[in-house]
């Protein structure tokens, strides 16, 4: 796909006999590129919208909103950057109206609202960036839940190798999503099987399963209730995902080998039930996490003091400027003030997937290792 | 995600305790709903734009632009049908220019340009709606494709029961996609896998994998000269995607075991590549296709005609208001005045995915059977 990524041509196909040629009489368009990535870390973004009045793109890597012009044909566009390598979320308002870009198919889909992903790469790939090394697989599933009563959808990583080898069971992480996500973020946007991809070729982490499920429950009327009570969450996860994993994959039963982490309400779901479930969790992360109420806090850590030998890790990651900081850093605090044993990752950054790309790749190498 | 589907409310939370709720009030706003799909059939659309002028919904199930109205709020709306149980495209046009719907997370991807999806439901499930059975599982790979020199996206479907089965080995159907698709058209909007599911669950047809490779091939500038120019694609198929499939999955690696179909472009590339290596491939399958060229046409013809025992089943699907409808037509004629085996399969309809999640549907129970 990356030749139809660059370049922005007018296309007057050849004809060919047949009905091939008609196929292509029915392409035969103007092809308008954007985004167009140039090699100095410049994008430009292009929109065709002869009848507005105004057009401005939003896009991570500048502050604000920024104004397009428009040619004589119609056609806005601007040109930004240079920018870092990374993923940037980006979308385009008309006229007030905020819209995706219907030139680019890479999107972030949400639960509700949009944005689309635009790639900006540097002279050496990033660790979240696609490189010539061995590539696991990422497996789409439906299940029936019986705990929650319906069919629902689960993302499965396998690392390279994993087909071709034989009796050798992984450990596994149960790795969850944020309040606006579904199952495919972590690798839609989240990149954990290209991170992953790329710890292993560089022996830099165990190789491992990732099992990446739905986390939101149903609720009438539609609401977002299921931030916060996470109850019914921890019976499809336990009652249901980890038995149908266990049955389809070479995955180990061992606590020691089961690791639970997530973003945002995932983390706050791992928290909770990572913490809440020590006879099945060893390794516990949190990122940039909704961190459980007050009350609910206290008996978990209350348990986890109880049977600290059971945790194996207690990762907790968050960004100085995330809404969420003050929560985590009083959690941090309660860890230390308890004498809980935990790694606390403070860094630059809101609440945002650069943020989490970076932590899942800091997380992974600490998971599973033979000594505390 | 089935309940963030329905309804139209306006959500005022309660307040939890903690960071949990600082989450919450982060998403506390007006939740749109749309598409929202009344039990009777019609669809209500609503799209939240203050500033146009003028919105109107372009919607499969009518004819034509259907005009929207607009609130005192600015949110616009109109209720349309009621329509046949269909998963239906649609978008907006908002002073002229083409949107998708921001409250819509479904989408069909193209190369370039998005359109909304929308599914309608009647008292008993279609063919192609998730029913309560076995599910399969979609995995997806990316592969090192050697004669391209380039890293590619492959879906793969494996039928219920796969993953705890041994020794048992599946007959294989290569599914190819259309111009504007890539690799996961086939199960994301022609539901292949929900089609096979349920065809299985009904004992209709023999159990059997699915690969769906990317169809198009690097070319510069960026275009559409993959159509009609299959070499690269079939060197690709042959030589990079079939190996990998067959060292990762139990497939039978048997001529009257294998299968290729597709539609449009993938129409024209099975028959060029089915027809062309009848070696490999014991059924071919070609839905609306783009027809080979006449010498093209020609030369394998030729070739099957000498080798007709070899082929099992020549399938052309095509619809009688489809823009390739003539050449179909004419291939057709061509097979009956050659002498040559195939069934010829013309229906009602257009270019369009309606029909070939019929044609996959009629196709797979015919596939692989013991006597041809």
């Amino acid at each position: 796909m990356g030749a139809f990524k660059s370049g922005c041509v007018v296309l007057l196909l050849s004809v060919l006999a047949c009905s091939a040629s008609q196929l292509e009489a029915a392409s035969r368009r103007r092809i308008l590129v954007s985004p167009e990535v140039h090699s100095d870390g410049r994008v430009t973004f292009r929109l065709n919208a002869p009848n507005a009045k105004r057009v401005d793109v939003n896009v991570q890597f500048v502050q604000g909103l920024r104004l397009m012009t428009r040619s004589k044909m119609g056609v806005w566009s601007v040109t930004l950057g240079p920018a870092e390598p990374e993923i940037y979320e980006y979308s385009f308002i008309v006229d007030g109206l905020q819209i995706v870009d219907p030139s680019n198919s890479w999107l972030k889909v949400w639960l509700r609202n949009s944005k689309n992903l635009v790639e900006v790469s540097g002279k050496e790939p990033m660790f979240f960036q696609q490189q010539q090394v061995g590539h696991g697989t990422v497996h789409i599933h439906k299940y029936r839940s019986k705990s929650l009563g319906v069919t629902r959808g689960l993302y499965v990583y396998t690392p390279p190798g994993y087909e071709t080898s034989e009796n050798v069971r992984y450990p596994v992480l149960y790795l969850l999503h944020g309040m606006g996500d579904t199952e495919d973020a972590w690798t839609v946007v989240g990149r954990a099987n290209v991170i992953v991809d790329n710890l292993l070729a560089k022996n830099k982490a165990r190789p491992l399963v990732i099992v990446m499920p739905y986390g939101h429950t149903p609720s009438v009327p539609p609401d977002m209730r299921s931030i916060g009570n996470y109850g019914a969450f921890e019976r499809d996860l336990i009652e249901d995902v980890i038995p149908f994993v266990q049955e389809r994959y070479r995955v180990s039963s061992n606590q020691k080998d089961r690791a639970i982490a997530g973003l945002s309400m995932g983390g706050g779901q791992s928290l909770t039930i990572g913490l809440g479930n020590l006879e099945l969790f060893g390794w516990v992360g949190a990122f940039s996490s909704a961190v459980p109420r007050t009350g609910k806090l206290d008996n978990l850590l209350a348990e986890l003091k109880e049977t600290d030998d059971k945790l194996n890790l207690l990762w907790i990651g968050c960004g100085r400027k995330d809404f969420l900081f003050e929560a985590n850093q009083k959690l941090i605090e309660r860890l230390k003030s308890d004498n809980i044993k935990h790694i606390a990752h403070i860094t630059d950054g809101g609440h945002e997937w650069r943020l989490w790309r970076r932590y899942l790749n800091e997380l992974v190498p600490l998971l599973f290792k033979a000594d505390k």
